[in-house]
């Protein structure tokens, strides 16, 4: 039987376990990246865990979530970062040098390879066929000190692409044509593979379009297969050599297929505040917009703001629009500099920033109370652009620039129509990528020989490890759809804590119950209760290191996102699966005790159990292979991996 | 007798009073400006008077200290001072666009012309022989609502220049020289004109960084003649038939002079933390620098940056130093990018910010913990930049682009001397400043025609009239030098709440004493003690609303900084000057009253008023014109202009 894409890359990188779906598997992880705002923590706990060296090919430290620096805190994560990745050998990519997805598919991303990277949009270079997850730190932490990364092996889905997009129809709009159907849970547990003859009509950097937002389908990962598209990208970066083919076999399985005919798309946004809430631009046209902002990792290229460009070009932005350019990476901006695009962008009215991800996690260009935003970003979640309540809608960057000449929404073909020397700018690459690198150091260049920690910057927590008896409260309880966004909001009042876990800690969940951290630090222990698809969104380890820094033992929720139910193994919290009745009869507030021995029940395998509520008794399901249950039951990766180096197993569970 | 150039255009603009030394004039104020800080509190100002329309012939609106709009309050405010520009007839300049000071230069100041600002660099456009002074915003509203501008007399200092600036010396050196000299309580109550064959040596951009910056130095206002020079730039600036010719008699006199031989000059330095604080560059050599900053009001134009282009064409910034380049205005970053300047200040490593005073204030791009940051601003006090314990340098955008390239302090003679293909850049004015102005709405195109305040938008307070009894705790007793940072201070945090008063004053000298603000509430009225100077920097009237809405009645200082003084006169609350004996007399604590009936003597025209501190008596001054005195005894300028209004004058004191 012959292999998929996917399966092939696994295979070449297996280290442990069998390509059997559901199974767990070991692979080598040839490339990892970190950024600024989870950087902290992995190099934290590489010092923490006595690593010396990387060991990766490649390592990459990137800072673009706060290159603003706000505050001294950012600045000193800032250099701290270029310190540790001195110290232990990272490329180091310095603020305003642009967002990590950006910079790596520049620089580093190649096909056939492995990246793991602890930011959730990692998957972006699977426009050219390399197989990138997003996870948490600790999990690329332990990557970067040369040991497999443990995943249990997804289903495989065919995403079979027919036709060639007809004009003003974009990349953006195929990935939110898959989110209308799919839903942001419709991807969990699952790769999906564009195929089929569509394919070979989209350029390297609008595939990576796709495979960036596949994230918000939850994922594990999207991948193209590798042709004359992505060997011409690759010359263009000026690295034709690293280029390799890679294609699924003619008669490969797999376990599900979906077709969408690109020929069939027309603009699309997805509404406030779900990227799935998708429908068509012309069914939202009229609504006034006060801010349009074209850029991060999603729709930040040189190719993605050349459109804007020259839709603009010649014309003004409505008075009643701030219209916001913030590249996705310096090298986008340098060329579009050197080219006359930036002056004219200024000249009809942009705003043209530095590169960063900003805006996009609520880190400046916060909208207006009581005002529409529309962005070419991935994600539009409640609050994420740093006011609550907000109306931000997502698109392509030629419907953004629509909206910014005409001050309201409408479909760029109208809008074509009213303006008659308007033309849709379709998508060309540059000749050569030709940006300068003064911003990216490699490790033979660094500056730093040892860690510089400014005085934010403080120790990770280690948990004991897991009890016996597991009982409490049930602090809180959440509805679907939680995101890690609720979990600890990224706006920069709280971003700058993430080197600083207690006082970070502070802020966990204040976006759904702003009592629940002092409630959580009194009552020393307890329970979180969730619905479907709990922690979806960023990969931020911190939506777990919080919560158990405040003592929370267990979640129970309906479902997890991925990453996010990793993270909970690496620090010590048991995620338990309950069905929508359990969820039901159990109320915030409730005594909850788990019947079972938890240390002896999750070390032995046991994948029910029983979780009294009052006077009732339900069951809640742990699924999780060997791996994570020695790791839960060490208190997380940390005390795992330290426990492993020290040889120190079979220690009897702690009883308190 | 002959008049000086600054007796000339208060001449022409005189309404009231005669231009002796110390008298008290009323005169025209021909165009206001107001910036995003302290913006909002004006046109709320406006609208308490129930005035209709701006009468002044350029009213100008410029959203420029919080353009990275970290909060929705910011985003809120620059929605509201659009509405409030449309509505009562003011410019609005769109955030992103530039530096008040900047878009001002470029788009309106004109020689001979009065200029009134509700920020402390208004003085720049002295540069072109306008006669602009810095005030409290209420200052502001009232002149824009037609009324005549007090101001009391100042001393006309001649500074004569002499020779020529030899290479690698700059217009920054010659301010930097004054202030070396004369300290920034220098110029406290003098106007400096600057005359001699010096000048004509000059262009006018050159010109306008040393009135600019000659607010460092706490005069009222700065101010050059005009020439072939300022011809030449309002021509470039496309307003060439706004010129007019005004020069001082030959036999006018002065009330004191200065020389200064620019010949003489060589690349200074303020060291931390304080503008006067200047050295020979080369006496600080060979510190290490993290961070470069090129930008502000005083060195953000086109011919500013341009220097540190060519001097970073074809190097690379060091791997240690974040270089950042934020520009006074859209326009200077337009022509900048479009003649490939951009470009190659991105190629060696420049992280190229959009046009804000931004990191001048704090906001973005504070530096990292125990490190320098070497800026081309006009203002270095301690903690401005975001962080205390900072250490910042202020310099040329020479000295900033050698230390960018070295990685630490060098004069860049030396550098030139390493380097062997460096060559001094000189000045350079471009043929035609030639940017768009579509982020300039003009009145007639205005977007709004009502206002709009989003929730974080307050009232304004008003006090009441004052009381015959004043006495109270000595709340907090401070050192020589205060600066409105220190009593408001403009860092992200706190800025957001410039519009709602009652949260803002929780932050009430909070960097002197951060238990002040509630004592002061707690305390329900009582004094503030301060030394020399107190009140320097920002104009802003915040810290003089705010200890009034704390109940802070009376101040008693040393010295207070004029544009502190006319707000404190404006907020109802009374500038007692002491000598130092008393002040150091005074412990913080101290029960304090006023023996006389304050309202009696206020009114009566009294001058010295008997202090009580235990068990001592001290004499206080109170120097004020009797309009002054009215205002005081109204409860501040507000309640006074509403009384004015209302003809309701002769009411009896409240005896509070």
């Amino acid at each position: 039987m012959g292999q998929t894409l996917t399966e092939k890359i696994l295979d070449d990188h297996l280290v442990e376990g069998e390509l059997e779906t559901g199974e767990e598997i070991g692979i080598e992880i040839d490339q990892v990246l970190t950024q600024d705002t989870t950087g902290t923590m992995v190099w934290l706990q590489f010092e923490a865990m006595g690593l010396d060296e990387v060991q990766t090919e490649i390592a990459a430290q990137y800072c673009d979530h706060q290159t603003y620096q706000f505050d001294f805190k950012n600045t000193d994560d800032h250099r701290f970062l270029r310190s540790a990745a001195g110290t232990y050998g990272a490329h180091f990519s310095r603020p305003g040098n642009g967002i990590c997805h950006n910079v790596h598919r520049e620089n580093f991303a190649a096909p056939g390879k492995t990246l793991l990277g602890s930011d959730s949009h990692t998957p972006t270079p699977g426009g050219l066929g390399e197989l990138a997850i997003g996870a948490g730190g600790i999990d690329v932490t332990v990557a970067m000190g040369g040991a497999p990364y443990y995943i249990e092996m997804p289903e495989i889905v065919n995403v079979r692409l027919e036709g060639e997009l007809p004009e003003w129809a974009t990349a953006k709009d195929v990935i939110l044509e898959m989110l209308r159907r799919l839903s942001v849970k419709g991807g969990v547990g699952k790769i999906l593979e564009y195929t089929g003859p569509g394919v070979e009509t989209l350029t390297a950097p609008e595939r990576m379009t796709i495979t960036n937002m596949g994230t918000e389908l939850g994922a594990t990962t999207s991948i193209f297969p590798t042709d004359h598209q992505t060997e011409d990208y690759l010359e263009r970066v000026g690295r034709g050599d690293e280029y390799v083919e890679i294609q699924p076999d003619e008669d490969a399985e797999y376990d599900d297929e979906i077709v969408v005919d690109l020929s069939d798309l027309e603009p699309l946004i997805a509404q406030p505040s779900m990227p799935d809430n998708v429908v068509p631009v012309s069914e939202v046209a009229g609504e006034d917009v006060e801010q349009v902002i074209v850029g991060s990792c999603t729709n930040g290229g040189y190719e993605d703001i050349l459109p804007v460009a020259k839709m603009l070009e010649g014309r003004e932005t409505s008075m009643e629009t701030e219209t916001i350019v913030a590249p996705g990476s310096k090298q986008a901006s340098e060329m579009l500099a050197r080219e006359g695009w930036v002056a004219e962008m200024m000249a009809a009215g942009v705003n043209f920033s530095e590169a960063t991800c900003g805006a996009c996690i609520g880190i400046g260009h916060v909208p207006a109370s009581d005002s529409v935003s529309l962005r070419t970003f991935n994600r539009n979640f409640e609050g994420r652009s740093g006011i609550e309540d907000d109306n931000v809608y997502l698109c392509s960057p030629e419907v953004a620039a629509a909206a910014a000449i005409k001050g309201e929404i409408i479909d760029p073909r109208d809008l074509e129509e009213e303006k008659e020397d308007l033309e849709a700018p379709g998508v060309e690459l540059p000749e050569e990528y030709d940006g300068s690198k003064t911003d990216l150091i490699a490790p033979d260049e660094a500056v730093d020989d040892e860690l510089i920690k400014g005085p934010n910057i403080g120790d990770v927590p280690i948990r004991d490890q897991l009890s016996s008896d597991v009982e409490g409260e049930a602090l809180l309880k959440m509805e679907d759809n939680i995101t890690t966004d609720h979990i600890i909001p990224a706006t920069q009042d709280i971003l700058m804590y993430r080197s600083n876990v207690p006082k970070l800690s502070e802020f966990t969940l204040s976006r759904v119950d702003d009592t629940f951290a002092e409630r959580a630090l009194d009552a020393d222990g307890g329970f979180l209760v969730a619905g479907e698809n709990y922690g979806q969104g960023s990969s931020r380890e911190h939506a777990a290191l919080c919560p158990m820094y405040l003592g929370i033992e267990a979640v129970l929720a309906q479902s997890f996102a991925r990453i996010h139910r990793a993270n909970l193994f690496n620090f010590g919290i048991v995620p338990l699966t309950i069905d929508e009745d359990t969820y039901e009869s159990i109320d915030q507030g409730d005594e909850i005790e788990i019947v079972d021995d938890v240390y002896d029940a999750v070390t032995s395998g046991q994948e029910e159990f029983t979780v009294r509520v009052g006077d009732d008794e339900f069951t809640a399901t742990l699924d999780a292979s060997e791996r994570e249950r020695d790791i839960l039951a060490a208190g997380g990766k940390l005390a795992w991996t330290r426990e492993q180096a020290e040889g120190a197993s079979g220690a009897t569970p702690a009883d308190d």
